[in-house]
């Protein structure tokens, strides 16, 4: 179960400490201009060791395409791309080889496999989630063929929210923090936390702008919900909210509803989405990830012979996973898009007679 | 894409003001007793016009079961079941035939399909829930052979949160509220807006225990991104939330993890699912409602040919969805669940072994 | 696992001898007209009791439809459709209760399901392709409306095949014969057959015309392996062939291979298929079905308790399946086809562009 | 649509000419032992450049694993396996670069995907099987845990049939024949076609022994249906035959029934499956081989632009690709079963009490 979509679907492999970690696309239409450079540049957005907010743990992230584009075009074959692993430390491992990490994947792991990969949580770790950012950057491709755009950001940071949306401002932030006056108090919180020892949680915000109406699958591959699913498959996700999201029920019905003008609908509290399907409007959906489980503070745990133990854990982790998460919710968004666009071709008729005809 | 699920699959079919809504339920293994009494009980649970919290709408919702059962057991074939509508009112929607009202999905379903069932909403009506329940009945005598077992109740209604859960309480409220104390205070608000001809929002808590660790397919079909796919399908909901959902972004990592004793986990702040996969812990879900959008107020909005009118709309509406939505929920839960119990079956060789020896 | 097709996808339901047979057609786009007409005749091709070389059950096969179209339109939404049983006579199998009868699934199904459904073979009768044709008449709709034309017609009955292939003259032959100067021994096979208390197999040839090039998912949904595929399940099928299909591996390459003209391929052994993809030439297909095994004549075999005895069959039944196998054969093609139309038409960008601009 | 299988699922990619190929297998359950020099056996009874009835085209088809395996066992997580290309040899194609070679795939890519990989056929190039047999030896590794056996030859060459079937003696011979006294006469016509810049066609036997009862998913994933679809997407197949094949077609119904004695079944014409599930005895099945298309004879075609010419292939080619077809085969047939044994564990409630009590 390790492939995301349906018709622009992704596989992917790999462990935190093994040789490498990759991923075959399949779907990608023929035609479509790869650009490396771009590829390469989203990596990079999320790659980790580019500064203290970050977990010092040194990759490249370097991809490689190894087949499905020739003379620079999609070919329409699988796009299959290999990301070598260059820094890993196993033996920083060593000592948690037997025991449950709390807050991690170890335990669960463990029971499901009757297997235990000591060495950085290998298929768990978010590591892994390198190769949905190069997934997502092809998915990103296509939607530009289409003039859609997804970006994101950082509107909360251990509680310290933004009172504004600046997507400009995010790009070049160390932190991608959407509100340049909350911008200095959310990196101070995770600082506080790295050296204390700790970690913080974090809110990231992902938006898209011109989206054609109809996107979404009724009744349960709704556009809504596979956004849902695609977010809350990221590492240390808890919550995801779409429009006014929570606040929503607390809200009068007259008071939720958008109205509608010819113009387009006077509000957006819907975040774009009505009945599981895109109305056009912006979407807006807010991902809500918890604070890095690795904390090198002692903590209580067992071993995989039920033994309790206290440790403390070593190793190289981010203080906070929000930041970099919200590259990799950006990348899941963009490629549950590219699979409603390819879905939503056979709506109607009209549609298929267009392609035939 | 009218199914879900992998292995435990229902496809439903159907239109709030058709002949009938039915599901056929594919993956259900042979063997099980099939107890209609039980499904005809999980159907009353959801039904409209039960009290003067919801809809007036009266329907039986009684079930019928076509195939797939022999002498009482499952057969491994197929198992369908139609719901004959009995109480549509089609002509209640005259007066909205060519409007787009807001909240609603006409305005996206015309725009995907060309096409205006106006009659109270057609597929996207969430008449088609009691679908749902009929195959998530089905998945609960599943369930039961296993001792896992699901519930929800309401623990919010309009901003009125519930305080403690108590499961046995909420059976019998006609809000399924959860607590005692609060059950008069959200009653007392839904009546408030239904008589003002407005609506309010709400928050149904699902839960489960005695679940088996080990359930969740990692990477792309976790238990939680499933859960999540699987709520936010389920017509107004806004918002999921796992274990400590949305506050888990502002606690500490010592403070959110939960650490382990041999006797069990300390504290559930995960909600019981760690890297997708459950621990054995109690699972909690928090699925938040929007008001319904079915108002009797004046609203602005637009006609098919994007003419500005504004409109009052008549018919039979629940005033705070949530209610009858949480076993909505609890039932997606179960239909979850019961997937994952068939697709966790092959994790380990071990199990293969006892299987085919 | 009673789902067919991945964007043209119908889920089956029903027994021999229950209540109703079924099946919900997702995927279907909305605005084909839903010609409910031509849905009954093609049912009326297959159905039972028609002359005496079928089975004397008598099915009128009336199919009705609960959802998915209204005002005459398919809306998008899935178009479920049921038929009920009329003539089930449950006791012509008392005496064979607990037995497996030789070349059914009896025995099969019993040690997979553990459980024995005695009354016709219940899921795994034939009278389950009733839905397939039901189905398939949907998908014919589709195709219509890009001049796609599928038809069908018997070969071979007994050995005795046909000279030629004449689609007009099959369509009012009691046996669907292609070949009018073969059609009475053919007949004279089958009669000879039943008055024995025996059975004959028969080879049942479909036809596409118009095709359009390109359709066929290479690599592991290919055109060819997807028409295999559903082709070998039908009941009774024991082999299937493309173009020149058994023959084909007798050739040499030079005498296989279909040169290219400007006007088009001078020959078509390769059936219109090369790569699993259409070529835009005509598709052949031949089925070849086994020789009913219900025959009325004593046979050895074991009951549920591995006794050894020996038996006679009642009950009625085809004595050559193939002929109304040939209805069902042409029916799988279409739903085929009408797949494979639709996952086609994101193979490039270009046609997605013309679908969203 | 490059995955094959459902719960066994394996993903390949690669082209012909590219840098690399190969696949990713998800679903493989942790705990079993991956012998890679069994793995690499496979591989070597494919590759091509080994003797005079082949290609001359060298290629080690060294599989290098990348994931999935942790300590000589597999984890849970996918397998990755590459083979990088050695000996493409792209010029060979030059003067065939705007030309669609007759019999080949080029004409149908061309105008499925707007593009012309000329570089020996790309994507639709049969040395993607080689991607097959890797994932096919570890299929097998999950069959031998449970004692099944897998294993082919070669039935036939050009029109000259075994009299009997010798796996023993098929796994030393240069072309897997099954037959030691008709060897010579069939390595004789590879040789006397190759001589003759000409082609043969051939047909391979697959055979199944100690295969539980009970595989197959009734009604659309029947175990015959999918190993139909799975020889039929092997590159050059053009028809498939399970037990008699076309043969039961020609038979009587009391004849061609196996008849049942308390130590089994009397004889085995049905190929080891009754309605689409296996019955515990002996699976054959023929799968039937097109001559090679790259014959180096004149022949007429077109190119892109629809212009007439007459052209003489060059190039490396196997004058009868049944012979390594074969192994070929004998890999799907293992991913087929592979799949089927994991679908299977559920279909009754016993085997799930089993895996959870």
């Amino acid at each position: 179960m390790n492939t995301f979509g349906h018709r622009f679907r992704f596989t992917s492999f790999g462990e935190s400490h093994g040789k490498a970690l990759g991923c075959v696309i399949d779907g990608v239409p023929a035609g479509i201009k790869i650009d490396e450079e771009f590829i390469q540049n989203e990596m990079n957005r999320r790659k980790p060791g580019q500064n203290k907010y970050a977990t010092p743990r040194k990759e490249s992230d370097k991809v490689e395409i190894l087949s499905g584009v020739f003379e620079g075009l999609s070919t329409g074959a699988p796009i299959s791309m290999v990301i070598f692993n260059e820094n890993q430390k196993s033996k920083d491992y060593t000592n948690v080889k037997d025991l449950f990490r709390p807050g991690h994947a170890d335990f669960t792991y463990f029971h499901k496999y009757d297997f235990r990969d000591y060495r950085g949580g290998g298929r768990s770790s978010a590591r892994e989630t390198a190769t949905r950012v190069a997934a997502g950057a092809v998915a990103k491709l296509l939607l530009n063929e289409l003039g859609i755009k997804v970006q994101s950001g950082i509107c909360e940071i251990a509680g310290i929210k933004a009172d504004k949306v600046d997507f400009d401002f995010s790009k070049d932030s160390e932190i991608y923090a959407l509100d340049k006056n909350k911008e200095d108090f959310q990196k101070e919180a995770i600082l506080k936390a790295k050296n204390s020892h700790n970690s913080v949680g974090g809110v990231a915000l992902v938006n898209v702008r011109n989206l054609p109406k109809g996107l979404g699958e009724p009744l349960y591959f709704k556009l809504d919900s596979q956004i849902a699913n695609a977010m809350m498959s990221i590492n240390a996700v808890k919550a995801v909210e779409i429009g006014e999201g929570t606040e929503a029920s607390r809200m009068e019905g007259s008071q939720n509803n958008d109205q509608i003008r010819s113009a387009g609908f006077k509000t957006n509290h819907s975040g774009g989405i009505l009945g599981g399907i895109s109305n056009g409007d912006e979407i807006n959906i807010k991902v809500y990830f918890k604070p890095t489980p690795s904390v090198f503070i002692k903590q209580e745990t067992v071993d995989i012979n039920n033994n309790e133990v206290e440790y403390e854990l070593r190793g190289r982790h981010d203080p906070c996973v929000a930041v970099r998460g919200s590259v990799v919710a950006e990348s899941m968004m963009a490629l549950v898009l590219a699979d409603m666009v390819l879905l939503n071709m056979s709506s109607k008729i009209e549609n298929i007679k267009k392609v035939y005809n």
